[in-house]
Order: C-alpha cells, then sequence, then structure tokens
C-alpha cells in the first residue's frame, strides 16, 4: 500500500504561528518534488477566503467544521475518489483536525458541533482506527460539569464495533508511510482501544500496529 | 397550544447535589397530581442502570448523549408520538442536557461526540429554536486552540434557515407555558439570532418571543 499521510492535530499551537508547530514535518513529507497541492477547503463557509489563506501562507490547513468537510466530500462525490489516489496512487495526504478526522474510519470522534447533516459518519478511511484531534487532558480546576473527553471517547467504545480512537493533543501529529505510523510533534498521543486499558504514547513512538486492522 | 416543558442546561452544577440546583422547579412544573413520570433513558448506554438510578433519586434525568438518545427515539418511533403527546395532550415534559437538545428544531447545537448516526438531525420540535446546554463562555486563560462555543453556534449561523440558539449555562432552565416561556434559575442565558447581535438575559426574563415561528 502506497498511502502517505501526515494527520495533525490543530492548526495552531498556542503562542506559536499558523502551522508553526509542524512546519519541519510538512517541509520533509511533501519534499522538494511536490509543485501543486489539491487544497479541500469545504470546512468553512468562505471557501474562496480560507484557500486564498491557505495559498498564500499554508495557514489553517484542512481545519474548520468535521461535518461541514465531510458533507462536503459526499456531495461533490470526492470520498472514494481521495481514498483511490492516495491508497492506490500514493497521492500524500496532509490534513490537520477536522482533515485529520475525515483520513480516518468514521467522524464519530470529532469535537465539532454537528452543523449539519452528512449522510454518513464513515469517512475516507485512509486508515483503520479514529483520530480525536484537540485531545484535551481533564481539567482539575475545572467547575463545569460536561462531559470530559475521555468520557466521551469510552462512551463511544461501548457502542459494539467501534474501532480505536488516538488522542492527538495539540502540537502532536501522526505520520503514516505506508505500513508504518510515527507520532511526531512535541506532545504525547492517548489511545483508546475498546476494551482495553488507555495508553500513553511519546513522540517518536511506532504505532504502526494501529495499521493492521484487527489490532 | 397546551404544551408545557421545563429545559434544564445540565443536571448537576458544581457543588452540588443532582438536580439540585432546579429541584423545586421541578417540583411546582409536575405539582401534587402527577404520579406517573415515563423516564427516557437512552442516552445512557446501561439503560437499566440509569433508570433505576432516575427512579431512585431523579438523577440526571435526561442527560446522556444526545446522539444516542435521538436515535433511539427513532428507533422506538417515539418522536411523532411524544411530539403529540405533549403538544396536543398538554403532557409535561421535562429534559436535561440532552434531554434539552431533543425538545427543540434539531441537535445542530449539542456539544456531544457524534458516537452513533441517528436518520436525521431534526428531534421532536416542542419549541420553534435550538438550545445549546451547558453553555460556556470563553475562558480567557486556556491556552486550547478549540473553537470557542460561541464560534461554533456562529458557524451554525452561517448555514441558511438556521433557527435562533438559546445559550443555557450551566443552572439555567427553560419553562415553557403553553406560548409563554420564562428564563430560571441562577445563571443568565445567551441568545444567538441569525443575523442579529446577541443578546443577555437575566434570570425570570421573559423569552415568549422565541415562541412565535417568525422571530
Amino acid at each position: 500500500m502506497k498511502r502517505r499521510l501526515l494527520l495533525v492535530s490543530n492548526s495552531t499551537v498556542h503562542g506559536g504561528g499558523y502551522l508553526e508547530h509542524c512546519q519541519q514535518q510538512i517541509k520533509d513529507f511533501f519534499g522538494p518534488q511536490v509543485k501543486r497541492i489539491l487544497f479541500v477547503p469545504y470546512a468553512l463557509h468562505n471557501q474562496d477566503s480560507y484557500t486564498k489563506t491557505a495559498r498564500d501562507k499554508l495557514k489553517t490547513l484542512g481545519g474548520g467544521n468535521t461535518f461541514r468537510l465531510l458533507k462536503a466530500l459526499y456531495d461533490h462525490n470526492l470520498v472514494t475518489e481521495i481514498k483511490n489516489r492516495v491508497l492506490q496512487d500514493g497521492v500524500p495526504y496532509m490534513g490537520s483536525s477536522a482533515g485529520s478526522n475525515v483520513a480516518t474510519v468514521s467522524i464519530n470522534t470529532t469535537n465539532d458541533m454537528p452543523i449539519v447533516y452528512p449522510p454518513t459518519f464513515s469517512a475516507i478511511g485512509l486508515v483503520p482506527f479514529n483520530i480525536n484531534p484537540h485531545y484535551l487532558d481533564p481539567d482539575p480546576n475545572s467547575k463545569h460539569m460536561g462531559e470530559t473527553r475521555e468520557q466521551r471517547i469510552l462512551q463511544y467504545h461501548e457502542e459494539p464495533d467501534t474501532p480505536s480512537v488516538l488522542g492527538l493533543r495539540e502540537g502532536s501529529m501522526l505520520l503514516v508511510e505506508g505500513n508504518q505510523a510515527t507520532l511526531l510533534g512535541s506532545t504525547k498521543a492517548r489511545l483508546f482501544q475498546r476494551g482495553k486499558p488507555t495508553t500513553e504514547h511519546d513522540p517518536g513512538s511506532d504505532l504502526s500496529f494501529l495499521l493492521t486492522d484487527a489490532q
């Protein structure tokens, strides 16, 4: 399988510039031979402005609202097209936040508000697991009573046959090359596997075991 | 229209007991003549335990995951049934968090993770607007780069023909009696109307204007 993916948790780290935290990885990922990038602006409402921003400065690449992005990919019949181009032809795929969510099995573990209704939550399926971008540890000082991120993911795993969920903290990203997956960036990732204890993984970890369907 | 609704932001306020912040309102709402309550436990996975909890102590009434609750209501053909019983027969409806979300036009403004796929995001429609429960003001000290709650609701209003969204902060609830709507509880509510400036409303405010379809 030729697949090459760079799935980033988020576009901006607090105090840093747009995509600053992953610019070296983006450079390495695309390399000097890539001359043209197809940018998919569907996750934000003003697509022209978003595309201009991305073109000018490679800003907020692939972020926005996951539901809006996935619905537009289906509306334009792009899901299978992208899947084939990436998995069969080896076209590199990079996504951040919403763009990482739609690369996985499904968008069931997005943090976004469901502002539009896509025809399914199934996504492009470039990897056999799900991602939770912007993964957030519980704040012990919070007085807010909403569920923690961990509780939400554990609720997801109460449902039958649900895939593993990789919680990518801000500053973290996953590089996939064929059947090799490596965690990059500056923060650890938290892995939720249905029926197993959750585990923490340091930057540099080999996560290739997540690419076998029957983990 | 006979409708009588009590839509609560959340079941527990920080530092308080289950439904403690709204127990007087619940008592007033159901009154002495109500002997039996139909409890809908679909929003949590372990429904027997949830029902027992609710029966024993009226705990976390109507909370849980909004997607799971709405899907189960459709799976059991209960959406129209509940709507008719509440709007035509005047059966009182009380919901908290997920239970408030499903009482509105749609679940497009839930905070929950989309762990299951309902056949539509349209909900019971007991009122002609949407609610965002657990409404949260931006934390100026946060380093997290996810969208604020306000940003998410404004994204929703970028979509055409989207209804108003009432942001109910924790500790807040809406009482609807026929064509009268009153904000109760201890916290203010924030109202988002498409194409208009957002507004703040104190406890005790008359929000009946939200019940006319063409606000």
